[in-house]
């Protein structure tokens, strides 16, 4: 496990229903606690409100018991669709990272931010679109390092159907090849648009 | 939908890892945030003191927004094994209830207590103990009123597997048709054991 550099660290999935935004957020909830080290929450909120077309899924990630479950300051949003990456780029932190859906999303808010055609790679690498969240989540996870890949790939084998582990074992180790071009200090240091910069 | 009586009302799922707490959580969770009159909040929390083998998922229903989506006072425990009974009974308040899978719980600390074979309904009528969470999920629908079993089938078909939904939709179903032979009017008032009253 690696260890948080922070004490707390926040990360929203965000897309459309059927997007597989809670299977994703839920294995690495999972994949963390297994590795016994952090504190984790795992959150869905709803309402009457709910933004159009957006669905979300909360994993924070604590050195220490958790008390406050929802997102504070968000340190990653990944968004998988326009709407969301709209939505929700405000409650991203000044030195938070977004990662976006570059197949759906190309409006994007910010130069701090990773671009990858998940739901592309999804259907050449692993042959469904479905599985675009865990292509997602190797992204995540390589950019954040919230966990080890090995960890989480075990976790991910025992939580998906049966008969899918391999197809979405691929799916996970394309984002990691994915994110991997990207060298994260090589960004802006904030997600602050620039015409807002003096 | 059902209206809610009170302004808040919480439940918790429990049980051992594997018998599918959290997908259970989700789909009530979903199915109420689907009918859009309430708002909603879906939470795991894991740590590394988590207490041994037990695993738990909370949902949080409002009339209001949710700042605080963990339980404060739960109204329901559905506990699936003997540990998650012993170790988050004290968490009831006193007027809650608590449901048991009779299955695998023996020692029942309270009268008002509803317990019903979830494992060995779940077998005998859809043929897998797999699927004792829709068992319970139904006795949860059923018992609380949160919402419409219709309404709740329709999500619970969107969310399981793929060529698992006429077996998840029987265990609901006969879940549901448990719980309707218990009437909570003849139960004791509150949770509080025998030995502790005057």
């Amino acid at each position: 496990m690696t260890k948080l550099k922070a004490d707390r660290y926040e990360i929203r999935f965000s897309g459309s229903g059927g997007q597989g935004i809670i299977t994703a957020a839920v294995v690495l909830a999972e994949a963390i606690a297994g590795s016994g080290k952090n504190h984790v929450c795992q959150t869905q909120s709803y309402g009457p409100e709910a933004r159009g077309g957006t669905s979300k899924a909360e994993v924070v990630i604590s050195k220490d018991l958790i008390d406050y479950p929802k997102v504070i300051e968000l340190d990653l949003l990944l968004a998988m669709n326009q709407a969301s990456c709209d939505t929700y780029f405000p409650d991203l932190k000044p030195e938070g990272l977004l990662v976006v859906d570059s197949t759906l999303v190309d409006q994007i808010p910010t130069d701090r931010s990773i671009s990858i055609p998940f739901t592309q790679i999804a259907v050449k690498q692993a042959g469904k679109k479905l599985v675009a969240n865990m292509v997602a989540l190797g992204a995540v996870v390589h950019l954040t390092r919230v966990i080890s890949p090995k960890a989480l790939e075990s976790t991910l084998m025992a939580k998906v159907p049966k008969g899918t582990e391999q197809m979405n074992l691929k799916a996970f180790r394309s984002g990691i090849r994915a994110a991997k071009k990207f060298d994260l200090e090589q960004l802006p240091p904030t997600v602050t648009p620039e015409e807002e910069e003096v």
